[in-house]
């Protein structure tokens, strides 16, 4: 019934069985070969879901479904991706009411659902919980959210989307939308660009712009990076545009939120100005930021990008679990 | 995996493959050949679980049932005649802590939904929810209960619960008993029964008659329609007796209430007057409206009908997926 | 698709297909040749899971997880029983907002959920709500706890992984400590155990004492029984030592708490006066009763424990289906 996991070694380490066993914490732990390995089973999983719709690969395999906070939409994907290769799921959703309600640590958690499943899907809302559990389970832990944390399979989604939508990922202009100081998912999503020498255009509120820090890290791996409070004269140029939300509560005050927020509405008028050829991209849910009149655009990539989600989760499954 | 749902032509329409990829919204899409189709089917059902217990005619195909509203009941059932059917459930219950908690329209819930699973059923609090959700929708739409719109699959399983209890559906004289202004599920099987030369005799507290509309609805349809505060005379006559809860909350002096209450509740006393063979019906939960002591009484058909409901949510399952 | 249950007969009573179609409701129904048989079967389930990892013995089948008190660990470990023996579950775990909390009563709750399930699981939080489920339902109940009453899985689950820690269950001398006027599972487990001939040692603060009626009990059944307020003597004889809380809220006087609770804390100190060959259990959560630098002590069995469980459960399931 167990499954050995090998040592926490960068995961491109392994030869044969890539992943095999391991856990996906972060998109740090990715090389530019890992990315690649991933993309090129997610697109195995899309082939046979389009052909056969479910297969049972993981036939007999349990996810554990560890949601400490909820999320409806990175819980049903999960649960998809493991039911669409066969196998079934343990929802754990109200955490409030149960042992970790009545004081259980996240190690002896992650530890009792190991005896029942062959998998671990964790959503936490501290930074680093997926190491902590990744430490304590002897089963692959992968990490669907750690608060200000990592988010890996989401980065990784977002890349498939803009390698499906667009062809290529090399040398692309990639401009992200929003709030890029608290939003986990451009952080990841830059990270794994900088495998593929992109330039990046950071569109954001003065007081939501990028990390400093991170500006650094993604400048000493390569990446051409600018910053602007708006979209004019950087949509043009842009392969791809990442929209993420700008959240009121972000602003002591909301005369300041009130005069930018119309300025990162997506609208069709605003859609014109992009190239004909480009990806538009939102990690959902949206409430405001792309317009319901650009849903209909060809380059409106976001509902596409939820079942590109699902392929990525499926490959991630099965790579785990040695299935692939 | 895709499969393009047709337009939003009356069921009736289709010749080959009916229901296949079709929404079920509404009792008013459905023709007597459509119920006695989707009867048909649910026979089948009914003698396979009998057999087989379970069987994998939807192998590999996953329902979403996405609930804005618990309801235990309904829920439970649909999931257990996906799960009957070999095929398997994402559930989604709380969409208070979810992307919805985060503002996200139900036309982008559902457009998510479907990008995981083959077929949505939706439980909403709003009147014409279903419509908006199949409009934004791919994937077939099965309405479990649009506030107080429609629950088109509570009346067909009522209806076949009438059918398998008394072996016939025409010209049968039907009591219904309770609260008829509010109750969604005698609205939706009277449309029903209409097709088929029924008496309808409709028995109500003064403030909870039902909806003049539809009686002249229904009129126009040919149903004998007549208007009662008491089950004296009534009873006597019926071929069903379909009871309903009428709600404390719906009074403004409780002393009414409390006045009509008793009048209202089945005890085996009141069974002596019904006919030998005669169905009693109640879409449950009850609380008190019939006493326990009459669930021993062969006539009382409240728990078979949750078990006829099974296998018409499994008919229905199996048509929209195109395999019935 | 109904499998009549027998009548509330002794389980030991039935000479063929053991437990077929019984309830699972109190550990007092159970002989020890009962319990031997249950041992054998888990032992069977768990080559079959070290093997294969799941089959098919129960495909088909569907299982009711109903509980009125949430409880991850029980939930989660029914739920990956029924699954790794190829069935399904319908969870309903949020009877807070569903037909309950309209004011159904268990019996419709029951008689409901059996017309969609083969078998059902229910947690309650009240004493002898199992035996009332079980009088209601046609089909197999298995009480997962009622409350004070009892819990009758988790008694096996304790008394099988003594048995396959220790390799025997007769003539044991078993110390159980902590909370023992309130523990529902020392309970159950001394009663179990009453079957083997063993020697039971009493180790908590003198308001938590095991109950006066259940020591005369176990007496009348030739138990030898000690009472103690420390493990000082007793320790160092004790082939098991059972630890579960001390609860904060049973003390009026939290000073006598806090002076007492450092006596009933398990560290790898207390550890090196215990037999090489000793098994320590925990029920499970554990909020500080037994440190975690004694998980590595291969004595610590409280993890495997939890394995354990899922084999007798998975024993448990098929026995009541009549698959083993």
């Amino acid at each position: 019934m167990s499954q050995p996991k090998s040592t926490h070694l960068p995961l491109g380490d392994q030869r044969t069985g890539r992943f095999y066993g391991k856990d996906i914490l972060s998109v740090s732990q990715l090389t530019r070969e890992d990315v690649e390995y991933v993309f090129g089973v997610a697109l195995a999983m899309r082939t046979m879901v389009a052909h056969v719709g479910t297969f049972d690969l993981l036939k007999g395999k349990i996810l554990a479904n560890l949601f400490y906070e909820p999320s409806t939409r990175t819980q049903s994907s999960f649960m998809a991706a493991m039911q669409r290769l066969g196998g079934s799921v343990i929802p754990i959703s109200e955490v409030k009411y149960s042992s970790v309600a009545k004081g259980e640590s996240l190690p002896d958690t992650v530890r009792t659902l190991e005896c029942y499943a062959d998998v671990i899907v964790l959503r936490h809302h501290e930074k680093g919980a997926a190491q902590v559990a990744a430490d304590a389970a002897k089963k692959p832990i992968i990490n669907a959210g750690d608060g200000p944390g990592e988010h890996p399979t989401q980065a990784l989604l977002d890349l498939f989307t803009i390698r499906e939508e667009l062809g290529r990922l090399d040398a692309l202009t990639v401009t992200m939308l929003g709030d890029l100081k608290y939003g986990r998912t451009v952080h990841s999503l830059s990270r794994l660009l900088s495998h593929f020498g992109v330039t990046l255009h950071y569109v954001s509120p003065e007081l939501l712009k990028m990390p400093p820090e991170l500006v650094k890290e993604l400048d000493a791996r390569g990446v051409k990076q600018t910053a602007h409070t708006s979209l004019d004269g950087v949509l043009e140029q842009s392969d791809v545009l990442y929209v993420t939300r700008v959240q009121k509560e972000r602003f002591e005050d909301l005369a300041v939120y009130e005069s930018l927020k119309h300025a990162f509405v997506i609208t069709p008028e605003v859609m014109k100005r992009a190239k004909p050829k480009m990806a538009l991209l939102h990690p959902l849910p949206r409430v405001g930021e792309i317009s319901t009149e650009v849903d209909a655009d060809p380059r409106a990539a976001y509902f596409r990008q939820m079942e590109y989600g699902l392929f990525v989760r499926m490959a991630l499954l099965a790579m785990v679990l040695g299935k692939a």
